[in-house]
């Protein structure tokens, strides 16, 4: 049986993170999000990690697999990404003219990226989010851009909803929505907006919190593909997410398609701070008579981490160890929850795999499974997917299906 | 006499890069953006940074004036900030539960700033001047934002200019936009625009681009903060490019006022990449209840980078010595300027300063005395202002002057 970890030092900290800190820790990293429930069972601040684990503030060690909700995906520190940094960083970083790295590693991406004829780097996928919008806007000389619902593109104003705090109407007067996989519903919007949708914007595949991850129904994307190329409007693949944990190539790729535009982040560099816009040769020129630029955006120990990380990610075939090592977990964790008698709906491709337990329509139960889980040192989180990382061990993997069987035994008892 | 540089492999560099880059480099770093004209006499790639100085792919050294447009703030590879950084990669950097390092550059900003009572941190300035007004429209229920003509906050849609490219009406629909200095037009629009105004928006001083800088007329902050106070209206300071240049204490407190909320970017880390919001107390409640986060936030290493810089620019009275340090060649450079006939005129607060030639109505004059600076190895840039570091020596400063003096000799002789 394992330790049930209990975390007075987190909690410490972060009474003294929310007095300094609006919320303590904000975002998908922090309590306030909703994942994080009970808010007791999780620790809210690391103090080192190494590979697929890390360590809190109280001396435990997890499992981790939300991979700091992505960016890690070879191990975290890994050797030959942080050594390729460590050498750029002698030479320089942050510096007046850029340095050829950043040529180096827009090569890379046009080399391994299907659907990129061209690289653009800034820091957040919300920054190339909003690029690929206004580009899309630049160039069809359009407005209105079509969202699927479930949908996460960041968190500047256009990509919120009008019911979110700062948000005004103008924000997102142009946005419609329709249900994903839904391509009649796209063939409609399209009819009733002629010639005024600037953008399709989606993720490869419905991955969106609270909510049964969906794969793209059969010939759905080339019907989607299609639809753009016939009403000229540009195609955005956001694979912020997904990116790399499916295909090196892309995620469009994976499913047989070509984005316009595609959106790269988290992964790209195994968490050096880069993201990147890439696309097809037609949208290159809009993209130069943009107004867009970032302080660090030509930081040159992103870049140099970027290509030792992609470098080694080709070498490995990362997307397919990720995905084998996720089936292994997912085949591990359901059979562990039928012997407790639980029916666990593990969804998505599993690299990033989504889980929830079923006939359990208060989600209790699945939040008490989940805190037993990482009460134990498996980090798991409510109502979000999870993330697979290349340093992730068969032991690993067995060691956490006996702590989700412990976690099972725990709810049975309560 | 100093070597007359050229830039064949920058030039080559060039060409390799705009086949995979939409511009080749873009933003204030390329020469689309009309700083670097004639774009011949400017390295476009550097090679290695240090201190003071960097070194193109040509393998000319320049004493650099640029300082990656603001962040080097200390001198490249600082190695005190440097160390800091490193040790905190050993432990971690981008993890599923943030360091409590965060915490601690919360508490130093707290300690730090006049203004602030919280900070908040992301990676851009534009990521930070958005929540910055996004904010101000949570907290104000209202939608209009005014700015001073010259203004530069990011590259959001709602910073740009509608006849941007990508921009539609909507992303500028509520923006108000008046003169620089100009207290009766502030009252007018607060009369014309009653309880509609959620914000004004403003850099510390006018230090646009294009334009002689100007500082803020004696009594003019203090009459916008009260206009804004009676009419609760926030009051946003966009400190990103002057932020620890003026004043440790924040650019507002350098003028005798204080800002609801106040950006920092740029010279935080040293070029490590991270950027803050801080505000006040009233403040903070709305902050936290909004949807606000980006995959690379926490990120470790750039908070121990942001500590160690921060301390050690309190320690050196940072703000002053570049102050000095920017009068001093401003003198210089005057003089050299004066003995051959030329009228140099020098704007803003010297370690930030900004040169035009008068009596140079096509600017050329001032783009060939800039070209001639840059191709002997001093990096200043036409129609932007500058940045002074404090690892730059008295004998770089004599060197500068002398080769100001060689360039003014260059363009007569033309």
């Amino acid at each position: 049986m394992h330790e049930v970890y209990t975390h007075p030092n987190s909690q410490a900290q972060f009474r003294r993170a929310a007095k300094v800190i609006p919320s303590g820790v904000y975002g998908h990293l922090g309590p306030a999000e909703g994942c994080f429930i009970p808010v007791e069972a999780f620790p809210l601040f690391s103090d080192h990690a190494k590979g697929s684990y890390f360590w809190d503030v109280d001396g435990h060690r997890y499992i981790d697999y939300m991979c700091a909700f992505g960016p890690n995906i070879l191990g975290y520190n890994d050797p030959d990404v942080d050594e390729a940094a460590r050498k750029q960083r002698e030479k320089g970083d942050c510096t007046t003219s850029p340095s050829t790295v950043m040529i180096d590693f827009a090569e890379l991406l046009v080399d391994t990226v299907k659907s990129a004829d061209w690289a653009f780097f800034a820091k957040n996928g919300n920054d190339v989010t909003t690029l690929a919008i206004m580009a899309s806007r630049a160039y069809t000389h359009r407005k209105k851009i079509v969202f699927f619902k479930g949908y996460y593109h960041g968190v500047a104003p256009w990509t919120q909803k009008i019911d979110y705090a700062g948000v005004i109407e103008e924000d997102v007067a142009n946005n419609i929505y329709i249900p994903w996989n839904d391509a009649a519903a796209l063939e409609r919007v399209f009819a009733e907006h002629k010639d005024e949708i600037a953008a399709v914007i989606a993720q490869p595949y419905m991955h969106g919190n609270f909510m049964d991850n969906e794969l793209p129904a059969k010939g759905f994307w080339q019907k989607v593909r299609k639809l753009c190329t016939e009403n000229d409007t540009v195609l955005v693949v956001d694979d912020v997410r997904a990116g790399f944990r499916l295909d090196m190539a892309g995620s469009d790729h994976y499913f047989g398609f070509e984005a316009d535009l595609i959106c790269f982040c988290k992964a790209i560099a195994n968490g050096y701070n880069v993201s990147a816009l890439c696309g097809k040769e037609f949208m290159k020129n809009t993209i130069s008579s943009m107004s867009y630029t970032g302080s660090y955006w030509m930081s040159a120990v992103p870049f140099a981490a970027g290509i030792a990380c992609i470098e080694k990610m080709k070498k490995l075939n990362c997307p397919q160890i990720l995905i084998d090592k996720g089936g292994q977990l997912k085949r591990g964790l359901v059979k562990a929850a039928a012997d407790y008698g639980y029916d666990l709906r593990v969804t998505g491709v599993p690299s990033l795999f989504y889980m929830r337990l079923a006939d359990d329509p208060t989600l209790m139960l699945h939040q008490a499974w989940i805190a037993e889980c990482v009460k134990r040192g498996v980090f798991f989180t409510n109502h979000h997917n999870h993330f697979i990382n290349a340093a992730l061990t068969d032991a690993d993997i067995a060691e956490t299906v006996e702590i989700a069987r412990e976690a099972f035994e725990a709810i049975q008892k309560k």
